[in-house]
């Protein structure tokens, strides 16, 4: 049984935190070794601190370890992070000029020319992103990052559609689960029985993520792909799980059936599918008349996998259907941790003897 | 003081039947007579029958009514219809036939040729086809329709954007609330937690009947209005209220300061603001981030007015916005109500001496 | 036309402020003349400051306000309270040291000997305790509390029986609201779903509260009520009116023919039905098998009368019992809106001329 | 690897059912071989038939399976019924006169006197109960039945308890899941934003089924426990996972630690706790102030444990306390398996050679 590589989790405390550690407790390749937050729970030990909303429980392990501050060197090669935008970028870039692989969950990065905005199944390419930091920032490490959670299982769910016909248009409108704005983060008075039909800054993100996402590695940096999005968010009363309604046009005519067709295909790379968190399929098609839902289908694939139903012509565009991802597996989370594995399969990462 | 109008109410043991009786209990102009539903309930005490919904408690006069059969003549020269579907044709036809007006909730004659789908504030000269039911028919009463709940929000919102610049194209999302299923409709295990993105048939009515409502009545009925539809629905776990968000294109350039204006100078005919259900104005402009949302807005205007927030551009057609709607009030029951009283200020039914 | 009284509300930007601010709207005899809050608001514009939860919208007068520090004098003889129970203290002390009559909705002064803790309905000649915090405190003004908002609905529904049987034990068991935790309270993620079987100091007010207001009125102050209480407190998923099953007995046999009828007949004091917000009556019986509903039941008498259902033998004591009340009605402002209305009808503020 | 024992289930397309086909899919001793329905639904595809409501996907082999009708013989000693209880009556006892073991979810045949009504962890012993059927109705199988979902979350909590300190007085108050009442069950405008406080039959169940579990096995059947019942019985808005609130006194008086004690040092007989589906500990105890809750702790083992929380002194009996339990695991489906596990460990099925 081989030696597993140690890794850190900054802002840990946290519910993306959290998640970070239930996800890597069986991780077959990772351990968490160091957990950082704030200076306030600094050498306070972890159990006493967190308030733990994970279902699985907290192990005794992960619960004596003693909070660090999140000042690099920590154990391990590879830092997650997942600190709030407003402290992360010195706090990110200081790990990787220190040698760390910073895989970061936080918005601050994701837009940076050098930065690799990763979802694997669809821009392993990206990677390459990493040589460019090492070289115009001199840093031995380097950061990557995980989109935004609606984007991730929007541009999951779309990568093969835009691989096989060229996405034009793109209009979206979302129905995203409370656990997307942390904790405490959306108010009960503002949610039971309710619709609040704005989420600050997310329509902007899928926009933009999007773009680079799906966009072209080039000389110089990734050239955004060049399809128009239109995006409407809206927060429900769900607690996981981001659905999308989605109206898509192309390059040329498609039909639900040419769609369908790449969307049942469509694999990720071999050095992606043989990632320990990558699903198998990642794309997933369910036509029953009502499905993807949330309470349902949330969990396939681990919660890497993304949903697709109700496929079908669109009267102004080509299609229309309905999406489904995991907002904290592949749209937080998880997808960080897919893009740690991918640094090790690709020899970015040691593996210990 | 007034004597009041009678009138009937059939499929009144149902929760839009229950509406009707809610809405008409204080109604200045109209008195509920009778109570009709199925042969199975016709001779037994409306109170002993109903299971009762509405918060406004049953009133002792209706609820010692005695059931009457669906069968012509019911007292009063207006019937208010909430029938299902699959028995609602015939039924109505007689009444009409009988000399009654019709006022229906149900779908079954919505997009006949000569029955008006009427939203008043947004297309009163349609209610001059009654005249062609009462030649082509040979009816001397008439049936006229509102319509689908989300399709009334819908256009009741967009007809001052499309009578000021003409919509040639229109996406719409919903996020529909589980009391347009009526009871026991949504099964609390499909919508606890979740969204459910298909309801029956939900789509069809939009595309179809908000061309028809704001389409152009000439020589031979209407024309329907010539833009394209593309609607997504999905239920969410609200009571009351139905959210859409939008985009909307034009025949030509519309910026958000234009839309503003034409929504905010909306106001429907003089012969229909002076109607007692109708809000004033029919569409509110509410520009704060995160508004409209259900559990704040529902209620403008008595539940008839529609609001509509977050107007701004889109990047695909002109402008993206957000509305929302009373599903049972001005989607449904009160929107018929609205109706009748529009026959009677017509003079199509006489006032009481 | 009687001019009205001029009231001021302490803390009027929160939950409960503005649930004061909707109830005076259109009271008939006060009228809001000042608004307070934190010094960090004091000075702005109270349309400007507040984030508005209230499905009735702010009035234009209110919004003009500016609000003023938390300091006296403030206009009008009656000051409303809803100040956080961390700062209340010293300001409400400071109002009734300068002659203003605080009715309170915070728990800092509720189980002071000299406060009187009032449900008018049920406890009226504790009113008298206003007149020793004159004497002992030297105060021209006074202090007076309403309950905690589960206290409230539960001792308002059992006084009746109370009063005509002695109540010995009483086990209750809630299921509470998310408003009555304030906002933003309850984050979504507790709640969604989901059931929490604890709220700090609950059941402990409630068993302290209830022998309160239920206690005798002697020489050395409130003699507490002798019952033992045996409280859970448990907060679910709705937004408004907390639900309480109750299992209760007497120093006598009661079987549930005798407390129904002790429930229905149950009037408040005539000097108490007569004021403004007293329901009539202010216990409702509605004994259908599946009821009281918050959904269903919540509104009656204005959210100030109390509902009780399912009246039934108990195993183990005389009777079971389910009751609901208002917790934002009267559960906090509208019962301290009803104090207030009694200090002018029984003339200890004077009515303008 | 040892073969496996052919099992069936009966009424195998509700929500029950399907919860015994997903606990059986990965079950290390029982394979399904048969699914049983309605006569309407047999001799058709089960997979074309049910309406999956399991997040865990309906396998192939299994959907691929014909339903057959509930007669027999089916294959296999052991059949398990979710049959609906108006209809399970004739059906299971002629399974058993064919010799089969049915273990049944379903109340018809619960009270019967030779029919055990089984928590492994807590009456093990009552099992032989089975003799007596084979005896007395000349059965060579025998009927065994699972309690009610919130009685077997209850009295598993407590067995401990009653064993130490002898039960004198319970008082109950639950707060039950929306999966309790089936598919489509509770209808989601009875319950979104609401509590209903009755749960038709259930307090009757409570009171009942806990004195046979908790009862004496003696000459002349079971004996029930003595102590007295009172349940107040509660839907709420959660999907899965029944809490209860309980007031408890014993023969003599026992404190918090004395229970506390007893809870901890809980485990079934090693016949018992060797059963795959036996949880470890059975009772898990949870002192953080706001716990058990639903969402958090519901699948503790594997949805077979119960967490009990808030162990506190009761004002007028001795205890206070929280339990929570899966409903339809440990209060269904799970504890049918379970049951039907004792019977191969116990020698009264046999394995497979």
């Amino acid at each position: 049984m081989m030696a597993k590589i140690p890794v850190s989790v900054l802002g840990a405390t946290g519910t993306v935190g959290q998640k970070f550690l239930r996800l890597l407790a069986e991780h077959p390749w990772f351990e968490v070794a160091a957990v950082a937050a704030s200076s306030a729970s600094a050498g306070r030990r972890y159990g006493d601190v967190v308030r733990w909303r994970e279902t699985a429980p907290l192990t005794e392990r992960i619960a004596g370890l003693t909070i660090q501050p999140c000042v690099p060197p920590l154990v391990g090669p590879i830092v997650f992070s997942a600190l709030d935008a407003d402290v992360a970028g010195p706090i990110e870039q200081a790990f990787a000029a220190a040698g760390a692989y910073v895989v970061t969950n936080t918005r601050t990065h994701r837009m940076d020319a050098d930065v690799p905005l990763l979802i694997p199944e669809a821009n392993l390419d990206h990677l390459a992103l990493v040589d460019r930091q090492h070289e115009a920032r001199g840093w031995p490490g380097a950061i990557l990052a995980n989109p935004n959670c609606s984007t991730a299982a929007l541009v999951l769910a779309l990568a093969p559609l835009h691989r096989a016909f060229g996405i034009a248009k793109l209009f979206v409108s979302t129905m995203q689960a409370v656990s997307g704005a942390g904790y405490p983060g959306v108010a009960s008075l503002d949610i039971l029985g309710n619709v609040v039909p704005h989420i600050g800054g997310e329509e902007e993100k899928i926009e933009h993520e999007s773009r680079k996402i799906l966009g072209t590695l080039g000389p110089a940096g990734v050239e955004p792909a060049g399809f128009a999005v239109s995006a409407h968010t809206n927060r429900v009363a769900t607690v996981d799980g981001h659905m999308a309604t989605v109206s898509v046009g192309f390059g040329r005519r498609v039909t639900p059936g040419d769609a369908l067709a790449a969307l049942r295909e469509f694999r990720g790379s071999p050095r992606v599918a043989c990632l320990p968190s990558s699903p198998d399929p990642p794309v997933e098609v369910d036509l029953r008349a009502d499905r993807p839902q949330p309470r349902l289908d949330l969990e396939r694939g681990g919660g890497m996998a993304v949903t697709v139903g109700r496929v079908r012509p669109c009267p102004i565009l080509d299609l229309r259907l309905v999406l489904l991802g995991h907002n904290t597996i592949r749209g937080a989370a998880g997808q960080a941790v897919q893009i740690a594995e991918l640094l090790v399969a690709e020899g970015r990462v040691d593996r210990p003897a």
